[in-house]
């Protein structure tokens, strides 16, 4: 794999893209398949998985989708810098991270597609698309999954749909997922009461890296909990509706902190600038929350419009894995805490102190004699 | 008393004058003595205590160091403001800002004495310089000492020495003190360990504002312990050696920090201007604590020469009473906040960020061809 061709380009969907004022950064469909007589692969021994492996990895690079892949490999020839990155850009789980022989993976091209070949089941599929477009990133998937099914006999039973190595996935073996940046909510401690509202509509809110992760950078993933008894497009109406919701809590958040405690708004971006310009040590964390912030006040227009990309591809090339690939040498964790304290500093050199003007509501035209 | 006065100049022992490296700010010195066969103040009745007030206040104007003094009043003719700003600038105590008719200060003009009357004795007599002068403090006051003596009789047992309210002051009445300002003392974690030698020696280290006060903005009170037992001038020697012990301690956690820590030293300056100079509301303790280590950055030459006076100078003025006294409208805690982050941010204007290529031994000489 050329380790270049993930870090050269950073793919419209990681960041956003050009949605409105950024609240939903990106959609995600995942089905889950499997291969129907193999083994679920945390039951399958070696040779199986690697069976399944040769029938699957085949058959997706006769699609449309994967001419021209750009990776399409078992897990053992990566590196786990390599492995770190794809985790970093949402195209692989933790879970597959640590899987060997047996398993593998495909990113098409353009990197809106993302297979998984024994995860926990024999096909995880994933597609991608920048901002609130959980409709399009199903056709999307579908198309794929159809073609698959020209080549491939999936698990299928007619009563609970398709077959899974988690009761939770049996059925349509869909998940769909919008990842939003809400930093008012959190600016403004509604996000819990968010969070358990969205919970109680059989949905669920994760942090950045999926289940079982922290929130950081205010980045949270709304998706369905439930695959049984309800139909694809159902599931992704009810989604859409609800991450809708949030995002316009969210503009209104915002709202209520500009009219009601704009200081505190100019204080926090303000901070948040400083202390990413003049750092010369950061975690992944803290430059994460901050960048967050940051983001924000590229949104509410108290920073030129070109900062929101170098914003945007900082939250990515921050993370640990990206950091590392920058150098030859092995890093330590305080030597990457310096490094990317290095590069922020770069990256933001050229963009200004926050305006306040606005916000604070300082006159800005000019005075009459 | 005009407010203006004590606000328009600054004076030099506050902020350490031209000390060297600045780590002993000021010297003080201070002396409890009481009027003989008057009740001590917190027994008398207030007809005593003003008789006592009324005896002292002329003798003390009698004397040179208090010609045309910057305030000589009774405590019930200052306002709520006044006195704060009086113990802000380590004119009076604490405890002594709550008194009312009866007791009394004096400031001299040029504020290296301060003289209150009717506090826990009825004088506690006071005298500052900049930098480490104990004697000179000590023979400041024993002239004004020598003054008084001459209108007045002071309570004075043979076999005690001087008698005061509180027996952990009989004999001297004196206590002398230093303000030391170590931030690599307390970076580097060796705080503690000093406090605790400095203890078994028979001295006391205590916050900003002397006993029972917070350490603030890596500021401390090295005083003596005893007064019984030990001349004036063995308490003198001996304190002087440990503040000046104290002093190469700090100068050598400096070097070691960028010895070992460069990067650290880069971050904690750097970060402490990025917040100053960014924030929109900011507490009087964070507003110390991060201009107490801009004023390290300038120390260790990573800021203008310059700089120095400015640091010194707001770690003075954006304390509560000070900020307030700016203010026609009386201020809340959070109007307050504000206020001093916009003071900060527009006395820090003019100063660049930290040049940290020094400290990172980053070559600064022009390359050869």
């Amino acid at each position: 794999m050329n380790i270049a061709q993930l870090l050269d380009t950073t793919a419209e969907w990681l960041t956003g893209g050009n949605s409105r004022q950024g609240v939903v950064i990106s959609s995600r469909m995942r089905l889950a398949r499997n291969v129907g007589g193999a083994s679920f692969p945390t039951w399958a021994k070696k040779p199986e998985r690697e069976k399944v492996y040769e029938s699957i990895m085949p058959a997706l690079l006769k699609l449309p989708e994967f001419q021209n892949p750009l990776l399409a490999e078992p897990m053992d020839k990566l590196t786990v810098l390599e492995k770190q990155i794809l985790v970093e850009q949402h195209l692989i789980s933790r879970e597959h991270a640590a899987k060997a022989g047996g398993s593998g993976v495909a990113v098409s091209h353009d990197r809106s597609y993302s297979i998984m070949v024994n995860e926990e089941d024999h096909l995880r599929m994933q597609a991608f698309a920048p901002g609130l477009q959980l409709r399009e990133v199903w056709s999307m998937l579908d198309a794929v999954d159809s073609g698959l099914e020209s080549y491939l006999q999936f698990a299928f039973s007619p009563r609970y749909g398709y077959l899974t190595a988690c009761p939770t996935n049996v059925g349509t073996g869909m998940r769909a997922s919008a990842m939003l940046h809400v930093p008012a909510l959190v600016l403004n401690e509604q996000i819990n009461q968010i969070v358990q509202a969205v919970g109680k509509l059989g949905l669920a809110v994760r942090g950045l890296y999926g289940e079982g992760t922290e929130a950081m950078g205010n980045l949270f993933q709304v998706s369905n909990q439930q695959t049984l008894g309800e139909s694809e497009s159902e599931i992704i109406e009810r989604l859409q509706k609800v991450i809708q919701q949030i995002a316009e809590h969210e503009q209104n958040a915002r709202a209520v902190l500009l009219e009601k405690r704009p200081r505190y708004v100019a204080d926090q971006v303000g901070r948040a600038h400083g202390a990413l310009t003049s750092c010369y040590s950061i975690s992944s964390k803290e430059a994460l929350n901050l960048l967050s912030i940051l983001r924000l006040g590229s949104d509410l227009d108290m920073l030129p419009r070109a900062s929101r990309q170098v914003i945007d591809e900082l939250m990515i090339v921050t993370q640990p894995g990206h950091l590392q690939s920058r150098c030859d040498q092995k890093l330590n964790a305080d030597e990457r805490d310096g490094m990317r304290a290095d590069l922020i500093r770069d990256k933001l050199a050229t963009i200004n102190k926050p305006d306040t003007r606005q916000v604070l509501r300082i006159d800005t035209r000019p005075q009459d004699s």
